[in-house]
């Protein structure tokens, strides 16, 4: 089967990531025709926990469009998206995610989007991951402060 | 109650935030007693849909200890996690989270985290964002390319 345009610059840039000893991930943003941006995991050469394929893909396509919302774009990845990459998605509002490996794929070769995966969706206090609640009264305060002000910026 | 100093250093970025024109939202990272680094929500005004509390506090932790492995420290924010920030939380192994304001809380004065939480736990078919698979067999291969690694990168 032919791939898209935007599905093998997808795959070339996980292939690039993986021969420079990177992560296996990457990813692009299309508008209609255009790729605006791509990105390749970078969490052990940046140091930084976040910066999966999709989430540098969808930094740099805002970056480059001067805004946080991307109504109107689609994302390409070389794999399905982890929990993180899927919520910055929906917060960039993107249009459709096509992608190439599944989460089991990921899963198979060492990484650990499944765990999270199945922690998301249980209460808090039943996750290994230990949840604790402090200042309830005072944090719903500042929410309350935000919602009162005229000229607050939704998104 | 009195609140620990971290839960205040994280309310108090977010109470900042509000006055600031930004999102309500803060947070900090903690290893042992100390405050590492802390977030605010910059969505707006970083033009970065990803660039949520949490999320900017673990790149800035990650930043200042120089890797992207935060074993050992905790998080303290004013609100429970979105599914973006969970992720990340998970991602950079983190020990604890301690919340302010629950998500229904936020959902309340109108961020949508309930709605990506709903979503994440449906089969991709059923998800309001569409889905569709592309490449899977030339997808695999970069992901066990990189596995045939010798010297890949685990994390």
């Amino acid at each position: 089967m032919v791939l898209t345009e935007s599905m093998r610059e997808a795959l070339r840039l996980a292939q690039d990531s993986v021969e420079a000893g990177g992560g296996p991930f990457g990813a692009v943003i299309v508008r209609g025709d255009e790729i605006v941006a791509g990105g390749c995991n970078q969490v052990v050469e940046a140091r930084d926990p976040t910066a999966h394929a999709e989430v540098l893909a969808i930094r740099n396509a805002a970056r480059k469009l001067g805004t946080h919302d991307l109504s109107g774009c689609r994302i390409y990845t070389s794999c399905e998206p982890c929990p993180m990459c899927l919520g910055a998605i929906y917060w960039a509002r993107l249009e459709s995610v096509t992608y190439g490996a599944l989460r089991s794929d990921a899963s198979e070769v060492g990484f650990d989007d499944e765990l999270i995966y199945d922690e998301i969706q249980l209460p808090l206090e039943e996750r290994r991951l230990k949840f604790e609640q402090e200042g309830h009264a005072e944090a719903l305060k500042v929410l309350r402060a935000w919602r009162a002000k005229a000229d607050r910026m939704e998104y």
